[in-house]
Parts: C-alpha cells; structure tokens; sequence
C-alpha cells in the first residue's frame, strides 16, 4: 500500500457522551503525530461543518489543552443529527463533501458517532470511490446505547453504566433512610435495547427490586402486582425501566399518559415522561409514596464518574482509527474483541462499515430473567470489566477542569 | 467539671446527606476511644429508635468497617421525621426517654439533624433537667439546605454543592452540543431558601443563564421574557430553579400546574412537579425544544462526588461534639466560624441549642442581583472553599463500597 499524503477530517455526530472527546483526541494526537497527514481539521457539528465549509484547524491548538479533551464530556467539536440522503435520490450533499475534500485536499475522514454515523461514513466513501477521488474513511463508535453491532460492546458505554451503577447504590441508600413505605422509580435511556437500564443490576446488593428492559414486553398488570407484593413484604420497592418498554403490541409504556391515557384518581391527564406516568400508576395502586427520577442527561455527560477502562478504551479507538487508515484500511468500523476468561482483554477488531451501518445489538434474552423484570450474571460478568476503573480528571476549584478550544476556523 | 461516667447515644434525623455518616463517624470513633463513655449506642432511626428501645451496640461493630462510614451516604443508622411534642401539652415521649436512658445509664445524647433536631434537642434536655436526670445534650449539624443559624455553614452543604455545580458544568457542554436551539430547565432542591440553587453560579462559565431562589418573588412574564430573549439571542439557555420558587403572593410556581392551572396548548393540565410546568410553559412561549431535568434525589446522596472538606468538617463535627460533652459542656451545636481572607480557615463554635432550633438562614438578598435571576460574587467566595477536594472513597469492582454495618441491637 502506498503513502497517501493529505489532510484529515475528523467529525463527531450524534448524541455526546462522557467520553466521545477521548476518541477524538486519540484520533487528533495519531493524525497531528503521524508524519503522513497533513493538516488535522475538526468538522464544526459534524457532516454539517462539511457541507458549511466550517473546518477547525488542529495545529492551532495547544497540545496540553487538547489533552484535557480526555477528560471533558459532550462531543468538543459540535455535534449534529444530520442524516444524508440516498445518494440514487439526491446527491447534493455528496458533491458538496466531494468539493470540500478537494479543497482541502482531504484524504482521510473519521467519523465519530453510532449506527447512523456508520450509514453516513459508508455512503460517503462509496460516492468518492464511484468518483475516483481517493479517500479512506473510519468510523470511531460512540454510543452510551451500546448497541453497535459486531463489537463486544461501544465506547461511551461503559461510562454511563458506571453512573448508572453507583446512582442506584446511592439512591438505595437513600430511599431506604426511613423505616416508613417508599417507592421509587428509575427512568434511565435506552429506546429499544436495554444495555443502560441493565447496568442498574451492577449495584448488586443495591440493585433495584425490579427492572424492565425494551427487549421484552412489559404488561402493565403484572408490574403493578409485582410492585405490590415486594411493597407489602418488604416496604420498600425500587424499580428501574428504560424509557423504551411498551407493551406486547409495541405501544410505548411513556405513551398511556397524555389525553386519553392514564389518569389520576382526580381524573387529571398524566404528562410528562416515562417515570411520572408510571409514578400515578403505582401510587393509585398501592396507596404508597412513590418518587419518579430520570437520570435524563446526566447518564451521558458525567465525566466526573467516567470508567478509566472506557477512557483509554476510547482513546484507543480513535487512535487505531487513524494508525490503520495511514497504513491503507478503509471502509471499517474500529470495534473491540474482548475475552474474559482469566481476566479481561479487548482488542481492536476492524469490522466492515456495511454490517454496522443501521443494525442494532440488543441485550440478549438469556441474560434476561424469565419474568422478563430481572437481569441475570451472563450481563454481570459482562459488564464489570467495562466499568472499572477511575478517571484521573484534573479539578480546579473542587470542579472539573474541561478543555476550552480555541477553535480557529480554515479559511 | 467532675467526669461523667455513662453510656451515650448517638442518633440521626431527617433527610440523609452524603456526608452524615462521616459525622456519626467522628462521634462513634471519639466516643469508643474515650475512656469515660461506657457504651456507645446508635439510635435506630433516630429518636424513634429511643422511644421503641432499638439502639445498635457500636462496640459490636468492626472498627475497619465502621471507618467507611465516612465515605458512605444516607443515614447508616437509619433516620425519621419523628416532632416531639411540646411537653407542656403532652409528656409521654419525654417521659419514655427519660425511662430509656434511665434503662441504659445513658449520660450523653448526641443528635445528628436540621433545626428540628435541635429543636429535639433542646426539649429532651430540658425535660432530663427538670426531672433532675444529669444527661449532656449536644447537636451535630447536617443539612443539604444550609439554613442553620449562627454557623458560617452545614454540614453536607459542600457536598450537594459540589454535585449541582459539577452537573450544571457537565449539562452546559452537552446542552451546547448541536447548533439548533434548546432550553434547558434545572429545577434543585430548597424549599425556604436558595443554598443548593445559587450554588449552579460555581459552575462559571458553564453556569446557568439565569438562577431564581426563593428569597426574592418570581414574576411568571418576566422569567418568560427574559428566557425568549436570551433564547433568540444565543439559541441555547439554561435555567435554574429552587423548588420553592413562588410569586408575590406567596404561591408556589410548582403549584399552578394541576387543575385549573397550567394548560399546554391541547388544554391538557400540567402536572407533575416544578420543572414540568416550567418546561410546558416556556416550550409554549418560545416553539423551542425545552427540556426539564430533576436533581431529584441525587443532590443529597452522591457521595461519589462528595467534597473533601466537607467530609473533613462533618467528621470533625461530630467529634467535637464527644470532646466538648466530655468536658461539661451541654445543650449546645457544634457550628463552624471561618475566616475567607488570606485563605479559607474553618474553627468549631459551640451554639445554644435554644437560638439555632426552629430558625432559618436565607441566602443573603446582597449575593443575589437586582433583578433577582443571578448571584453575585460574594457567594461564590464564600461557597468555593466549601466544594474543595476529592473525596478518598474506597471503590470495589468500580463502584463506591460502602460501610455495611452489623446494628446488633441491645438487649
């Protein structure tokens, strides 16, 4: 394989996580090292800072800055959800990528983001190959869903399981203070697979009572019974659902509320989310004092309590990205192949943009307890390794101390 | 002063904090090691456990393990919300006290709570007085809200301090992540005062736009206003809100959603709590994408997050108050005075009981701007030494190991 000179573009899309800008800076440090690019540009809010001729020059930042990227939540770059079209339909945004590339005389894109990302990675480096303009493209995962098909599980996961996790403990320590009846209920991310809900079962001893993932149907009578009957045994009942589970006929659970759904015992319509609409059920029900809490943002940038195993996981990710483009890979997925026999060990694995591209990865139903409202140990030992680990991020008045770009644009 | 030989009690109360345990620590510890305490008692849940005679052995209890309890949040001991009445109406409780300590030649009473604690406090005191029962009575401070009296500031204060501002940084990264619009809506605990609220303004740069406390009147229009117009100015604004926010009149803003109340735009009632009616009303003031987040519960119990010298201060709490006791001294709480100039010093006072039960500390109207949606400098200098530090917590398989006690009771 050749030495294909050029400059770089590296994009994050997508929903930010704790730890998308670890891959970045692997992804910047590799290209800004390498000897072979030349010139390292960051994508404005991703394919649009493309398509708007909004570049960041990365040579203009100051590498000790840059480093803190490790360590600071939420994508650096700015993020989009911008989805291309069908390239057979409407090739606008493809000849507008194809100019820009030209004009930077780009010969390398990493693409930071999910299975989306991975669609607009492969479309992209199709459309240039069908032009004969040669350039190799990476997709960098990230997604605190881990639902990424191919590889042992996703950067960013781990992180927000490892909130997840130490969230539960401390609210089961809480929610258990007084000697009086209390239930609680955990709203935590996750549409259609279940991988951050079933982090809450990391907490072990501190575990929630009961937990409902998407990848099984939820029936709304059983649940209630089943928070009755711990209720009245124990008193105290917490119970964790993924905003994603709905019913055997694929109707979301978060959508009974509103008009025409649940009511309260004032006949009030219920808004608002998964967790309060849920909250008005049980505490009809059961008479008891019920509390709703959603994780909401927080699961996905708490830099603060990121795995280190995720952060470097991350940071290598982007860097291989890079090191395997210079040396001629195109068209992959950088994923992970871990063992964990006699320890944990993850290695990269390249995976063919094509397989990762709009498919998703659920929890699979073994590790899901017959009841369909428990999480089973093939999760357990699955998940431990992937939360291991403390981040070393820097505080400056007792608070983390977040890089700050300078973000100088290419003209 | 002559030695008081006898036994103690040591009990916890109203809503847990990270950090209470860490000052249950600092009065067990000096209380076993003090040579004229001959038996140490935790209370369980509070003053309840007295009055049902279920008091945990210490000495029973591994020293090693009892040592995570600094670390661990919630009440270890388990806590109540339990008024005693006023005996002058009505002596039962105080007389079944006074049975129990009798019972247990209990000589020492330390109580870990807020300003009804005290207030607790101060009635079994002067009921063993009257009753000629020699038994020191002493107050432990603890409260996320901060509103003690006479101390520069509470016990577990820097902790859920530290968390709001952590998050508040955490959420304005991931806020600003795409180019489109968005308003985001914290809502923080505090009923009375503003404490936990202003301390989103330690987040700097990354602070909320706008912050309402509940010391100053909030004007639905104005807030709305003032949100649209920062809204069309930078397409991004985040605003946080004390759940005790109300109008002129006294009303709760949390309270005009319900029946007869906030409607969205089908004419459907807002429920659900202060951060849903304010989310319903700006989305449909504004068109934007508004979304409504609840520190909820978290606020007070990640003590993964917990501030090292808050730790550090709630410990020495505690055990000032075994110290001072021992010496003679009686119906006091421990409070701090601290010095900010030439560097931050904190020193033990002791306070009467009688001036710190059943008062509150507002937010002082100086640190809060004159339009009564920003806070000012002079917090920030006083509240920056409260959040310093990490905390040294003990992690097992990646998350927080807490102490797990053994609550032998006595027979």
């Amino acid at each position: 394989m050749s030495e294909l000179k050029g400059a770089c573009i590296i994009g994050q899309s997508g929903g930010p996580t704790s730890v998308i800008n670890a891959s970045a800076l692997g992804a910047i440090e590799a290209a800004l090292d390498s000897g072979v690019i030349t010139r390292v540009y960051g994508a404005a809010h991703g394919i649009k800072g493309v398509l708007e001729d909004a570049l960041y020059i990365m040579e203009e930042e100051d590498r000790d800055e840059l480093k803190r990227l490790r360590f600071t939540p939420s994508s650096a770059l700015g993020s989009c959800r911008y989805k291309l079209k069908d390239p057979a339909v409407d090739d606008t945004d493809y000849k507008r990528i194809l100019e820009i590339f030209k004009k930077y005389d780009v010969r390398y894109f990493f693409y930071n983001g999910g299975n989306d990302s991975m669609d607009t990675c492969n479309k992209i480096s199709k459309f240039m190959q069908q032009n004969g303009y040669e350039c190799r493209v990476m997709g960098i995962p990230k997604t605190i869903d881990n639902d990424l098909t191919g590889t042992d599980h996703c950067p960013g996961y781990g992180s927000a399981a490892k909130y997840i996790a130490t969230s539960c403990k401390e609210i089961s320590l809480d929610a258990r203070v007084y000697d009086t009846g209390m239930i609680t209920i955990l709203e935590i991310m996750g549409r259609h697979a279940g991988w951050l809900t079933a982090a809450a079962a990391l907490a072990g001893d501190d575990a929630p009572d009961l937990i409902y993932l998407p990848e099984t149907d939820f029936e709304l009578d059983t649940f209630l019974k089943d928070v009755e009957t711990i209720y009245r045994q124990k008193g105290k009942v917490i119970v964790a659902v993924s905003e994603g589970i709905h019913d055997k006929d694929g109707k979301l659970i978060a959508e009974i509320g509103g008009a025409g759904g649940a009511r309260d015992s004032f006949g009030h319509a219920q808004l608002g989310g998964l967790a309060a609409t849920l909250t008005a059920l049980v505490k009809e029900k059961t008479g008891a004092k019920v509390r709703g809490i959603e994780f909401s943002l927080l699961q996905r940038c708490a830099s603060h309590v990121a795995s280190k195993t995720d952060i470097d996981e991350s940071y290598a990710s982007g860097k291989a990205a890079v090191e395997n483009a210079i040396n001629g890979v195109t068209d992959k997925m950088v994923g992970f192949r871990c063992t964990r026999d006699g320890g944990y060990k993850c290695e990269i694995a390249l995976l063919p943009l094509a397989e990762v591209a709009n498919t998703e990865k659920k929890v699979p139903r073994e590790w899901i307890n017959d009841a369909g409202n428990g999480i089973l140990q093939g999760y357990i030992d699955y998940a431990l390794p992937l939360i291991a680990g403390e981040t070393e991020q820097e505080k400056e008045n007792g608070l983390p101390r977040f890089a700050k770009l300078k973000k100088v644009l290419a003209k």
